[in-house]
């Protein structure tokens, strides 16, 4: 992952433009997996094996949110924190609540 | 969801078959969901709503998988179960193992 | 695991029996986990060292739901499926809201 | 959750600090509610119930832990940005291989 920058987090510097064709890639390949699933249902597949491949979907997904989110610690996140005050607190609520989400 | 049936678990009886149309439904939404995620990384949407969305697609595969598990333990394992044996533990074991993929 | 009985699942036949003071032993120590991160918290031990004791005491005790799960579809579910009608409805509902709780 | 603070994340400013009492109070119900589990054990109870009590607690500690975590960034994380450079960049890799854990 890359250094923290301090430069605060308008619409051009979101931390995850660094590694955006990285992310469109996997979630490409996520796409065509759930198109894969879609596939076995239409062919009676077996259900353990459509369930083996949703799980494999669901732990990209989560792969993919585990990177932005670390992204957006380092870049909006650090950059709000080093400015301090409301903003700072405000990105950190968002920061947890997607955590939780994530979590949950 | 669907009431216990006593048929063999062949290729035709999978008990997701009752309800395929809905579940590539599903599949169909949550791929236009993921779809919907990269368009929000190509025009370089803010990350925590990103996230947000990342999570609502995982959470609909979840529930996809839950449903397909519920058919499977009432049609393949319930049926399995009844013929006893090997056939049944190894039934057992698959959905268990299949189980613990999807909490993990 | 052990193999799948015919038994109806009464109140003495649960699947768990078997593996009794094996669950016992692990949720001790997941209970002596737990008193383990109350010390860190009274010892202002730093943030990270306790989250990493949680994630532990968590997958511990994922990892006995799973176990009792198991135990509960090769015995009491599976008893029931052999008997088929509402009974064996009722479980494999049962069993798959459980198992959505632990997926959640 | 208490306001972003600018001071260094030495041992005895872990952002939990202010909410440690009530982070005991919560991990003292957990344990007794990891101690009910044994009971039901001991007692041969139903195995849904059992399963229900451990998704409870799993829950409660899930809860915790985010808890945990929210503290973690705005005290120790948002400092350690403020202040950039390597401990930023190590504090944000932890937090973020802290959150990997609990989501997986």
């Amino acid at each position: 992952m890359s250094e923290v920058t301090g430069e605060a987090c308008e619409h051009h510097t979101h931390g995850y433009i660094e590694h955006k064709d990285e992310l469109l890639k996997r979630l490409r390949r996520a796409e065509g997996q759930v198109r894969g699933v879609q596939r076995m249902v239409e062919n009676d597949d077996y259900c353990i094996d459509i369930l083996t491949q949703l799980s494999a979907v669901t732990k990209a997904l989560e792969r993919v949110a585990l990177a932005l989110l670390d992204d957006h610690l380092r870049h909006c996140v650090a950059s709000a924190a080093s400015d301090g005050g409301d903003v700072a607190a405000e990105k950190l609520s968002e920061a947890s609540a997607a955590i939780a989400r994530l979590v949950r």
